[in-house]
Parts: structure tokens; C-alpha cells; sequence
């Protein structure tokens, strides 16, 4: 729920950067509230938050699907001082959730958390999104599911930084294990995004907790070495700047959408390309051209309208 | 080279369907060409070509690596007058590129070629946009290239519809078939994009033209199936909603880059993103702030213009 009364985006700052957690929460909140009023105070915050961000040592943030779903634990990590869990709402197109996600990240960079795990619904493109804010992707998968073979969508392969079989306990250690001899001489066929880091696979046990220390130094261990080799700085680099283009790219669609003869003319282009009367080449000219009679014209209504006022 | 006159869109439409060498050459060319009135030219006869496309059985359009470089083939094939041969030019915005290879495809398929096979150059993002215009993807590795295993990028994993390990012959046969047997375990590990098609592994000899009978059962059995369910279909018109979409946003990039007051804020807004000081929410929101206040200054001055002309 939104905060009716947002606390002023500078004392909220001081606030999440002192370590508090109800500031953080707040924070969060504002930022993935979706009220105009809420979206300038969040953009202050975030503005105000920035150089904390780059003053702590750059936290690993991780991705990974069903770590937080692990209800037996759940209760134990919510419960330590040193833990903030914070479910986000995932209504709204993927980009609203992309962007709410990026910046609730940011805000606990802020507040010092040394490690920001982000969980993916697994659907869709969100692990393509989620990815693209992450220092490291881990894909769980689940042993003794009777479906561990058939488990990785292709496209999750490129993005998998490592790949972690859990459940594997009483009977199915040996599945697991066999599984995961599979993957690794599979990924041995695929040439990896990152140079210098080869995916490992290992087994887990949350359960019993067997293999989340060795999950950890493999997150350690990628870490140091991307960035001892100045990759990690330009992996974050470069999701930055893919964001910023991402935003652009949504505004300028928004904006071209909102027009009304835009709106008028786009039904009879999609049809004309999905009966092939036109190329898509042709339709989409057709469209863009409405960018420059309409601007004159919008322009001109302005201009009278102002000289009616002056008159 | 672009021709200097080009012939009327409708004669070369008409000549081009009536099978014409010349006229495909020249047609192409002309979708090719960057002049504006070339450009003009083209759409026009696009126009004119796209309902002989949907008149036609619709076309395999296929595409793999390095089949049209092979180069002790080539001359045979340039000379059957089943076949028409055209290297087109790879220079250019991969967008560029991109679009007019769609635009050469669609003139060969109204002129009536059975298959349309597009060889991409292998790097970048060369194989996302082919993929994104074609039936069917063939992935081709070198047998006996010392680098089989680590032959495939993991990304192209998700567009493979088949695997082909060429130059299987002598005493490459061995590591070949093997290989390919490591290949068909793996693939059993990933989920396929297109449901009802698992993508097969072969062995090829180009040298001895072994396996080519297969290749193109495989290419046929596909079409015959994914035709039969209407996933063909479907892809299609998938694949022609895209490109028209990627065609606007393009288009929309290009005329929001194109603008003074764009041109001077963004590099201030791009240091701001790359040191941390906005986030790209933020200078994303500053820039795309331009096109409302912009919009009204552009109108002005076009009726000022005007109306120092009627004075």
C-alpha cells in the first residue's frame, strides 16, 4: 500500500542509509508505488541514494528461483536482524516490474546490504529481466521432481551463471548427482557470455543443508574473479546503460501510442500487415509520418490557444 | 550498385513473377539501394510482389552457416537455372541489414523459388535477426575443426530447428558421430521453443554429398508438421508483427536522435547514468521531457514561416 503521506525524500534518505529498516521498507514502497506525486519523490530518493550505493563495497546481488519459497526457512531468515525480506508485487506490464524491481535493489545497496537476492516467478521473460540487474544468475532446479531432465528452458542456459539441483536428500542424491554429471558435460558443448567463468553445477540440500556453503563460495569465487578482471565493473556498466536505452525506447513507444491519430491509423496497419497488404516496412513508414504533421499541428493549436489568452 | 534509372515498379513486378533473372537481380538491388527515391521505388513494388507471395505455396525459407561457402560446390549451383545465387551486402546497422534481407527473401519468394536459403555471417546478434525471418534454422558445425565442443554459442541453442556436423568424411567420421551423439544427450537436457518438434543431429559430408538427403527430410518432415498444426502459420505472422513493431521503434529512436535539443542533452544525460550521479529512470525522464516542450517550439516556427510567406 502506498504511504499517504510520504516522509520527505531527503530525511527517508538519511533514514535507509542509517539502517533502518522501516525506512527501508518505506522506501521500497514509494518506489513501487505508482502515483505520479509517489514517482517524483521516489526519483529524488533514488537521486539522493545513488552515491551511498557507490560508497559501500558493490553488493553481490544474485538471482535464483524457489531460495525464498522455502517455507521451512523462511521464518528463521525473516526473524535475524541481519535479514530484510520484502515481497514485490508483480502486476503490471514487465517493464513497470522491471523498473520497480531495479530501483527496490538499489534502495537496499543503499541501506548496506551486502548481498540483494532477487527471486524470478519463472515465467516469461522476467528471468531475462531479472538478469539483466544482476551481478550472478542461479538456476535451481529440483531433483526427484521426475521432470529434472526436461528442466531448463534453452534461453535460461546462456543466462545460468551456475546451476544448483536441490532436494537432493535421502533417495534422491543419487538422481540429483546424475543429473547434475549430465548438465556439466552438457554446458561443455556451449560456449559461455562470460569469458572466464564456467558454469559449475553442484547439488543441494535445503533440507538438510548440505551444499549452501559450497553455492556460496562458487557466488564468492565468481565474484572475485570478475571483479579482480574488470568484467563485473562493465557487466554493471552495461546494465546501466541498457536500462537507460530500455526507458527511452519505452517512453518514445508510450508517447507515440498516446497520439490520437496514431491511435486512429494503427488498427488498419496491423491489419494491412497481417493480411500482407503492405510490408511492415511500408506500414510502419506510413505511421511515423504522422510524427511530423501532427507535431505542426499540435504546435499550431498551442499557439492559437496562447493568442486567444493574450487577445 | 544501385541502378541510376530504375525500371517502373510495376514492370519490374511484372517480370519478376514472370520468372525473370534479370528482373529478381535488379529488384533486389533496388530493396537494397539506400537512395530515397530508390527507397520509394521499392516499397511500391513490394506492394506489388506481396500478393503473388501469398499466391505461391509459401516458401522454405531456411538458413544455416557456411552451406553457400562452400566454395567446390558454388560454381555447379550457380549454374543450374533452378538456382539464383546473391551475395548481398552485410554493411550497414544491423537493422539496415536486416531489413533488407526480409525485403530480398520476399522478392525471391514471388518469383517463385521453392526455398529460399539465408546464410548468416556468424557474429553478433547476425543469427537472432535471420532466425526472426526464416521457417526453419539450421545450425552447421565443422567436424574435425579441433573445436566442435565448444562450437555453439549457448544462445543459438534456442533457435536451432537441427544440427548438421559438416565435413563427416574420411577420418573425421568417428569424431563426428560422436560429437553428434554428445549433442542429441544434451538437447535432451533443454526445452525446445516450438512444441511438437525435437531438433534432430546429423552427420554431413559436403565433399562426398553425403547426408544432404537427410538434412532436407528433416527440413521437409518439419514443415509437413509444424504446416499440418498451423504453428507454421502462426510463426509467420508472429515473425511479420515483429518486424513491423521493431520497424516503429526504430523508427521512433531514429527521429527522437535526430532532434537539436536531444542531441545536446544526451551526453550529459548518458555521463550521468554511466557515474551514478541519475538513474537512467531519471535522465530517460529528462530527455523524453523534450518531446512535449519541443514539439510546441517546432509548430511555431513552421507558422511564423508560413505566414512570412503569405505576407
Amino acid at each position: 500500500m502506498p504511504p499517504s503521506a510520504p516522509s520527505r525524500p531527503e530525511a527517508l534518505a538519511a533514514d535507509v542509509r542509517a539502517g533502518s529498516r522501516r525506512a527501508l521498507a518505506k522506501a521500497i514502497t514509494l518506489v513501487e508505488s505508482t502515483r505520479a506525486d509517489h514517482q517524483r519523490a521516489a526519483q529524488r530518493l533514488l537521486e539522493l541514494l545513488l552515491p551511498a550505493v557507490l560508497a559501500v563495497d558493490p553488493s553481490s546481488a544474485l538471482s535464483g528461483g524457489s531460495i525464498l519459497g522455502d517455507k521451512t526457512r523462511m521464518p528463521r531468515l525473516a526473524a535475524a536482524p541481519e535479514a530484510f525480506i520484502r515481497p514485490s508485487p508483480s502486476a503490471g506490464s514487465l517493464g513497470g516490474v522491471t523498473r520497480r524491481t531495479r530501483e527496490a535493489l538499489l534502495v537496499c545497496e543503499a541501506a548496506g546490504y551486502d548481498a540483494v537476492l532477487v527471486e524470478t516467478v519463472g515465467v516469461g521473460q522476467s528471468e531475462f529481466a531479472v538478469a539483466s540487474m544482476v551481478d550472478f544468475f542461479l538456476v535451481l532446479m529440483l531433483a526427484g521432481a521426475g521432470d529434472e531432465l526436461q528442466g531448463i528452458k534453452k534461453g535460461i542456459l546462456e543466462l545460468a551463471d551456475a546451476l544448483a539441483i536441490n532436494k537432493a536428500d535421502g533417495e534422491n542424491v543419487r538422481p540429483a548427482e546424475q543429473a547434475a554429471a549430465q548438465y556439466r558435460s552438457a554446458l561443455r558443448l556451449f560456449r559461455h557470455t562470460s569469458p572466464g567463468w564456467d558454469p559449475p553445477v553442484v547439488t543441494v540440500s535445503a533440507l538438510e543443508g548440505r551444499g549452501m556453503d559450497e553455492v556460496w563460495s562458487i557466488i564468492a569465487d565468481h565474484r572475485a574473479r570478475l571483479g579482480a578482471s574488470g568484467e563485473l565493473e562493465r557487466k554493471r556498466r552495461e546494465q546501466q546503460r541498457a536500462w537507460f536505452w530500455t526507458m527511452i525506447d519505452d517512453g518514445l513507444k508510450g508517447h507515440f501510442l498516446a497520439r490520437d491519430d496514431v491511435r486512429r491509423l494503427l488498427p488498419e496497419m496491423e491489419t494491412a500487415v497481417a493480411s500482407a497488404r503492405l510490408t511492415p516496412t511500408e506500414a510502419a513508414r506510413r505511421l511515423l509520418a504522422l510524427l511530423d504533421e501532427g507535431g505542426e499541428r499540435g504546435g499550431r493549436a498551442a499557439v492559437r490557444s496562447r493568442r486567444a489568452r493574450s487577445a
